[in-house]
């Protein structure tokens, strides 16, 4: 469905109005984080496993989810709708959001090739459809101007074998189908509640 | 711990020293919701349960702990906080309190007497030390003031259960040793991460 033209149908679900939401027994279920692990528990016979088993690396697997709905997807989207005349300079938000994404990337496994190791999880999977969506920032602002360094050689690794997965690729539209949507984000025109909540200076609503 | 002199014990598990921090096996977890998730997986005999089984219910769960987390704590100190000076008023962000305490209500199990039922889970009990500190708005804010009508019902139902849990009249001080901290947060000068992110209008660090 087309969130900027809400149907029906999805606001008796979910008066908010929010992507993604999900209908389980004539129920509704919402927050893209609390759909994935409730997917994880209702079928814990699929693979791969979103989550991890050991109660520690589940911990970890928690923070560093959340350390990407409410630090990363913030600084991307300040980023996006960065206007000349916002109080912040582009290198600002620039240098902010880079440091969020290095934060991340010293968290990881540091052999991987996923953030928790061999095996994929939800961190990665939270964060993959911002990943594959870098490209906006050469395209609209400037450039992302990843520098160089060990650190980043890792988040080379990651973004990589991300940018091959499958599901990601199956997931993703081509960048034709995403430019007249990031152009109004670009212009700090954007309608969605994401949008309006980032220039707002709140976070993920 | 006084988390107002952290002590270098904390800032080495985590350098942001925020509380509650929790050391296991010599490696450092962090976040109320993820630290209490984690006691509910590393000892599942351990009773009573935070998290119900059936996977929507966890689900549910989620939401509404996220609920208290990222509407209800930063309501509570944005009327918490309110100076006469603020561009809002202070009747505005009564009602914007009370608005989000009336939400969270109005999705409660109808008979409880806890949020989910019969059962105490996370959701009452991430909401616990704030809804027994709501006295501090009489003290401060001259008055909670709650309506009258069905829905505030079952809220006075809810808080009387909850003020009367051992567990959570163990874990309360005695109010002279609140009023000092209160008293900074109520004239807007405190230092917590908290009470900074409040002032710059943004969410629960």
């Amino acid at each position: 469905m087309n969130p900027y033209h809400k149907p029906e149908s999805l606001l008796k679900l979910n008066p908010r109005g929010l992507v993604p939401t999900l209908e389980y027994n004539q129920k509704p279920l919402y927050e893209s984080t609390v759909i994935c692990e409730f997917l994880e528990e209702a079928y814990p016979n699929a693979t791969p496993h979103l989550m991890p088993t050991d109660p520690y690396t589940r911990a970890r697997t928690r923070i560093w989810t959340d350390f990407v709905t409410s630090r990363i997807i913030p600084a991307f989207h300040r980023f996006l709708q960065h206007q000349p005349s916002s109080s912040s300079s582009i290198d600002d938000v620039r240098a902010e959001f880079l440091d969020k994404l290095k934060q991340f990337t010293e968290a990881m496994d540091p052999v991987g090739p996923y953030f928790l190791g061999e095996e994929v999880s939800l961190i990665d999977l939270i964060l993959a459809p911002w990943a594959v969506r870098l490209w906006v920032f050469d395209h609209f602002k400037g450039g992302l101007n990843i520098p160089q360094g060990e650190a980043w050689e890792r988040w080379g690794k990651w973004l990589s074998v991300i940018e091959k997965r499958q599901s990601v690729i199956s997931t993703t539209s081509d960048r034709e189908h995403y430019l007249p949507i990031y152009q109004r984000y670009a212009d700090d025109t954007a309608q969605s509640e994401l949008a309006k909540a980032t220039r707002e200076g709140k976070g993920v609503p």
